[in-house]
């Protein structure tokens, strides 16, 4: 199925050292596409892990995960407004 | 259409003014669900509006926006984690 993956990590509790973590545990299952966008491809066995090892880090009181599922990327559209962190997260 | 809207916006060149007018023009087109994220139905022109209006303030150079369309809403599902924004931003 093809996700997008929105987070928002808030910078309490040394929300720095949680916010690398998240973006570390997502780059390994999706694309980045911005700051704190992904998006991908993924089995939903893959996704039962991606949460499994998110879940380590979020802060269920400060923290906010959105996973949109679509089950095929064709029904959805895409639209790029100014810069594009896809070719910059290749830096990071 | 239903479209989800993110938006990342830089805080270099007086980038929290920007991000403050951002929000409110979304906010009259969609619905808040996380810190930069907007979702909702929307037609055609209110989204050739909505873009209008954003083109105003978007620092092209700067920031990124990303807007994923679909024609039907029930064709994504979505999995909510953490604390919920759409709450939270009736207060701001």
């Amino acid at each position: 199925m093809y996700v997008v993956l929105v987070y928002d990590i808030n910078k309490e509790n040394n929300g720095q050292k949680r916010w690398n973590h998240i973006f570390k545990i997502c780059k390994r299952y999706l694309s980045h596409i911005q700051n704190s966008v992904f998006e991908g491809d993924i089995t939903k066995v893959q996704l039962v892990k991606l949460k499994q090892e998110l879940d380590e880090y979020i802060d269920h009181e400060l923290d906010s995960v959105i996973i949109f599922k679509s089950r095929q990327e064709k029904w959805l559209n895409k639209e790029f407004w100014g810069k594009e962190d896809d070719k910059a997260s290749f830096f990071i």
